[in-house]
């Protein structure tokens, strides 16, 4: 019996914080992880250039590594392309949006959440949609700064704690400016776990963290188990994750090792043309 | 008599900053400016990625928009792929890292010059190499929070002083490390003019704050000037930038015109594939 593979995709590696949150729930799957490192990032760009990017990585995560569910661990592709993915590959796709809104809809008692993310996913208001149709308010916040500071490494920074500071006062200001109470906030970026501690001492106390990277592992594991046959076949720990990029090999499996708290094993470049 | 065209390449729109001081300097010249916006940045790509971005974007400048010079105004492109696009295309082609070398030549009286720029400039070593030919003893390091401050707007901000003062204070502890006397520091990315009153209030007294993108437009011009028809046609100014950008558009007008320091005007989308 094979066991199966699950596809994992972002547009670099901030993913790998999604992948890590799985392999931890799902000792007994194989996962392919595909960065599109050679076109990171997505944040800056339209969203018919995402979906074309997102697509191909898509095809060949299934066509080329025989992937039967995708997880895109990508906010910016979840936000502007998951519909572009489910039309071009045949298995079941699950993005990092809609399993953070649900997990801010089981924290809030106010109803009231606050989401940062990069500028693409925000410009979007896929969460504030997501959020929407679970009768959550939301508002969200551009944070570009961000995902540079953690792959500067300085994710227990000074400055780091110091620019989170500015952005969440002002994201807490405009919340209050517009009468919202709000109890609950939606780290909307594969990047930000890794600034969880910063962040989690700059919030409002009592305020509750939502990894989104966690959410839609969770949402996974159980997309992932009511659908596959069940196996109990072993797989060997250096052979459960196989690496892929389109670009830029050394420097993923330098930063790579911090997101998935160990090593990537050698990441494989492949060539997706553009 | 036809008014001559100069195409002016960066993958993002840093490079305006170059293009700015290029229309200060020759005010009878047309420019065609295009940011490879859908792929940026360069500076996390491979030599081989980026050589081949950046001949497909002096091709257009050159085939579509008929440029008879190109000046590649951005340093991981003139750092990685001067040599692959001179061969893409039959024009004079002038980079910024051999004139920002020869300005900190004619400024330094010691000898050693620090280069700050991106991780990609810096990791070419283009700058020391280019230093070395001088007789000149430079140190580099890569500053990759600067960029995202500039485009987050944060031009005059705390948080960038106290990066660029981390930065800086790394630098010199390195350089007198090494026993060097630095007198002279290279801004060695079009981003960076945009920062420079917070450089020059961060740098030890007396040191000379060399801009690659003024130097380059310098060197543009002697060689323009040299080899160009002599032409009294006036170009109106609203004829006289034609800006192209292969992707988001919307945030190249309105981040453009602060590296410009006057409005982009309408930006032109095209396609490069990829």
């Amino acid at each position: 019996m094979t066991v199966p593979t699950i596809g994992v995709f972002d547009s670099g590696f901030g993913g790998l914080t999604v992948l890590r949150a799985l392999v931890a729930r799902l000792p007994q799957a194989r996962f392919a992880f595909l960065g599109d490192t050679a076109r990171l990032p997505y944040g800056s760009k339209s969203r018919r250039t995402i979906a074309r990017y997102a697509a191909q990585s898509a095809q060949f995560l299934v066509r080329e590594q025989g992937a039967e569910f995708l997880v895109i661990a990508c906010n910016t592709a979840s936000a502007l392309a998951l519909d572009a993915i489910q039309e071009a590959v045949p298995v079941p796709v699950l993005g990092v949006i809609e399993p953070g809104a649900e997990a801010a809809h089981a924290a809030s008692q106010t109803g009231d959440v606050l989401v940062i993310a990069t500028d693409a996913t925000v410009q979007s208001h896929a969460y504030a949609a997501a959020c929407r149709a679970r009768g959550l308010n939301a508002l969200e916040k551009a944070c570009p700064l961000l995902v540079p500071l953690v792959e500067e490494g300085w994710n227990d920074h000074p400055v780091t704690a110091e620019v989170i500071r500015i952005y969440l006062a002002e994201l807490t200001a405009e919340a209050a400016a517009q009468g919202m109470n709000p109890d609950t906030l939606v780290l909307g970026c594969t990047h930000y776990p890794l600034l969880r501690p910063l962040i989690e001492r700059a919030v409002p106390a009592g305020m509750k963290v939502i990894d989104s990277a966690e959410a839609a592992a969770e949402a996974a594991t159980q997309l992932f188990n009511a659908h596959a046959a069940q196996t109990t076949a072993e797989v060997g720990a250096e052979d459960q994750i196989r690496c892929f990029a389109t670009d830029s090999v050394e420097k993923f499996e330098r930063l790579g090792s911090r997101f998935l708290e160990r090593p990537t094993g050698k990441v494989e470049l492949i060539d997706l043309g553009g």
